[in-house]
């Protein structure tokens, strides 16, 4: 089997981390903020500004995958965020042909669908997401309990927004991935040989 | 980690196929048709009309989980349906305390909840699960696609009012599994070494 492996996650349920293991214990690639870099390399922009582009999806109200000849051309912020995301696009096909790797999020599922990647999933009940949050990010532990779970719901929403604006799918519709991993009551380090064994 | 091992499943995804062959290769029990024929000997009702009650849910109005008190007792209809539910319940918690199995269907996922068991969920996209049952049932071969899409959409929105009903959770939402593995595109005689893994 190949071994191009994309990885959706909600907030806080460890997706990166189970990424970066399962990417270790392969030993392939691991791509997440090299992205970033890259693109912002090859655009010139910062990557903080990247960052924030690919985090939000275009506020215009009809999908990229209609066409291109919908773009509202002359709009230099519309036009901005698509040559990020043009960009983003060809770099993760670049990746993905070089060599063997897992990517992060960034709608990879979708960018990479010609190659037939083994699509996972990564998610947990919220109880367990706001625990996981307040271990890694001490800016965490200052929030209240609501304002923590807001917080959650909130990055989530603008993935989901992201992705279904991206690729005209749902997010996190189990039909489009190949496994789905709720990691509420599961060691991240203990299942990574389990899901690695899939590409042995 | 203990080996009690629930297994949700979409009708055609081969969720039964691999239920067994999990449980050969962990070398534990594996619980099927036998908790019908135990529910039948307890119960002195044939086999078919367990079978029949079981895959139905009973046509009223509240669920099970509001508790006993609501009961329209005096009739023979849902007192035999909640009997033949009441020994399904008994049996499989009987059989879980007995020794590690793999349990398919009949909401062991959550009747068995006190024994945190590792709960999966078996799924496809259509397209897959009509050619599994036409490989598997020559009946189905006689169906044209239209009468065996609607056969497969039947069978699994009698599951989910079933599942519903007697334990008040959506069925086949991910949160309330801890693995859904899409055997769209996945051979099931090879991910189950990768999954028994899990265990060992």
């Amino acid at each position: 089997m190949n071994k191009i492996i994309t990885i959706g996650r909600e907030f806080g349920s460890g997706g990166r981390e189970f990424g970066r293991r399962l990417s270790e214990l392969l030993g392939i690639a691991y791509y997440d903020q090299e992205i970033l870099s890259e693109i912002s390399k090859r655009t010139s922009l910062s990557e903080q500004y990247v960052q924030a582009i690919v985090e939000h999806r275009p506020s215009f109200s009809f999908p990229i995958h209609i066409g291109q000849s919908f773009y509202p051309l002359g709009n230099p912020a519309f036009e901005q965020t698509m040559t990020v995301y043009q960009e983003q696009e060809r770099i993760i096909t670049e990746m993905a042909a070089k060599s063997d790797c897992v990517i992060v999020g960034r709608c990879a599922d979708h960018i990479l669908r010609a190659f037939k990647p083994f699509r996972i999933f990564v998610y947990a009940d919220m109880h367990s997401k706001m625990k996981r949050c307040c271990e890694k990010g001490p800016e965490d532990e200052q929030l209240s309990d609501k304002e923590l779970r807001q917080k959650i719901a909130g990055i989530d929403k603008k993935r989901a927004k992201y992705y279904e604006f991206y690729t005209g799918h749902p997010w996190g519709d189990k039909l489009n991935f190949d496994l789905c991993l709720n990691t509420t009551r599961t060691v991240i380090k203990e299942i990574v040989p389990a899901v690695a064994k899939i590409f042995a």
